[in-house]
């Protein structure tokens, strides 16, 4: 049985062998089409593969029995065409991309509590932002400038918030979490949204990390953003759809909110005419926290294994 | 017996009181005088003091016998003119900033990594930095994008590099120190300044945590700065003598490496001509790293029962 793993990233052959029965051929994620002798492989894995490319593989590989995105949200995969009667499971990257989303999720954090991007419009106009150095006042009430002591709420509350929960204890953070069902996960009161009018008032920085669809759409709505202190922080790196961006852009430009940290918008690139390039406390990122799966290799085995054995696989869409 | 507190920081008076034959006495730091009920005082807390009160205090307070500093580094104390035959100890604040520093420190080395300077460039042009978003190599060799798998150098391996260290460790680093002994503190490899040509090429964030003091000028100089490699990053939250400037913008400037985050500078404000206003890769930071005093009463409290027992004072200048 053949194995077709992409180019677009490093993955670690030796770690994925010692399975007899199957052979792993490396192909160009990018190319508009796929070798001939590689058409009859039963699994494909695939990573920022081009959308001729999926297209073709859609078409063109009649025994393809499993896709392996590596990920978190394979949404090129689902639109590709693939016939879900014959390509029985398709499971996703969700797990590979929890530190590096986290550690990037951190770094937001850090850059609106001490405020970098701040910093940084001074520097390039050449002035020293004396302002923010200095004696400053310690965890003054209704500010964030430090994340000791924040009142951090992670609505979207998975494995990443269960990644980053820690290094923000670490630094002294107080943290819940909002999502679908209440109960307490990795040490953390998790909430249900119904919560939300009695959280929000009392939240620092709300860190969302939602999947996008259409029961996430516009979550942080206009309602829930007036709920917020003047000082707290929205940082998003789920998916843009979360964010009522007119909304969004209201709150930043009326100072009702201390700022937004976006690593993800409802258009990508952000386009041109968007008000939120011009918006107060605004930081962009661009769609960076993740973009390099951690651990492929053994996602592919323990599925590889699975596969092969008839049971049921990891992270199955 | 009177103490006198700032009027600088907000401190916590009732976690100070308890001593019966001591009295408690805010003043105005920032006054060019003292009142004169006050200047019969024994203990004179200082933060953030203007140099005309230290030095009407020091020509004031005849009774003046322990003088305890907020700050880390108490050079205004001591360029005030305190008669030390009569002020038997000086003690500094040293443990009151450890947190805020580390904390800063990794949003430093964070915004680093991940580019967040870089981003805030583009964005403030209306331009979205495509090219640090969607997908990345992952811990590519000979470069510095991630604290995971990073080599983080600490020089001036002391309270704060104990506090940062597991920050760091949390998300992946592999820590190591240098001081001016060697040996094993909180889990890490400390080198003596020996070791850094072995050490700086292998380096992938040198942060540097050095006191400004003669022995410590320019430490890191253009001999230093060439055994980096091209992507490493410094990041100083000592004092700014500790880094040749110079040769700082050379290397930066050449693309000698990867960059540098300032949080202090060899004079503060930054110049206007300093040539580091226009150097590529260079974050600059005003002094906020510290600031903010946190455990004071602790220390007042602890160094306050050792005065009156007539016991060694803690962080004795």
């Amino acid at each position: 049985m053949k194995l077709l793993y992409p180019n677009t990233l490093k993955l670690d052959i030796e770690s994925m062998s010692g399975f007899p029965t199957v052979t792993l051929h490396q192909y160009d994620a990018k190319a508009p089409t796929i070798p001939a002798e590689l058409l009859d492989a039963e699994v494909l894995v695939t990573w920022a593969n081009s959308a001729a490319n999926l297209s073709f593989a859609a078409k063109n590989m009649p025994r393809l029995a499993w896709i392996q995105s590596l990920a978190a949200g394979p949404n090129d995969v689902l639109a590709a065409g693939f016939d879900t009667s014959k390509v029985r499971a398709i499971t996703t990257g969700s797990g590979l991309h929890d530190r590096t989303v986290a550690e990037h999720t951190l770094g937001l954090l850090l850059n609106a509590a001490r405020r970098f991007y701040e910093m940084r419009d001074f520097q390039l106009r050449g002035e020293w932002p004396g302002h923010l150095g200095g004696p400053q006042p310690d965890r003054e009430q209704g500010t964030f400038r430090t994340l000791r002591d924040a009142k951090v709420l992670i609505w979207g509350f998975g494995n990443i918030a269960k990644c980053l929960t820690p290094y923000l204890t670490a630094l002294g953070a107080e943290v819940k979490g909002v999502a679908r069902h209440a109960g307490v996960r990795g040490g953390v009161e998790v909430y249900a949204e119904e919560k939300l009018p009695e959280l929000l008032p009392r939240t620092d920085a709300l860190v969302m990390i939602l999947p996008g669809d259409p029961s996430t759409r516009h979550a942080l709505n206009k309602e829930r953003l007036a709920m917020l202190p003047r000082h707290a922080w929205v940082v998003n790196v789920g998916r843009g759809t979360s964010v009522d961006e007119d909304a969004l852009f209201e709150a930043l430009e009326q100072g009702r909110i201390g700022g937004a940290a976006l690593d993800v918008f409802e258009t990508e690139p952000l386009p041109a005419e968007s008000k939120l390039w011009k918006a107060p406390n605004l930081v962009l990122s661009p769609h960076a926290a993740g973009g390099r799966p951690q651990g492929a290799e053994q996602l592919i085995v323990e599925n590889l294994r699975k596969f092969l054995a008839g049971q049921e696989l990891r992270n199955k869409l």
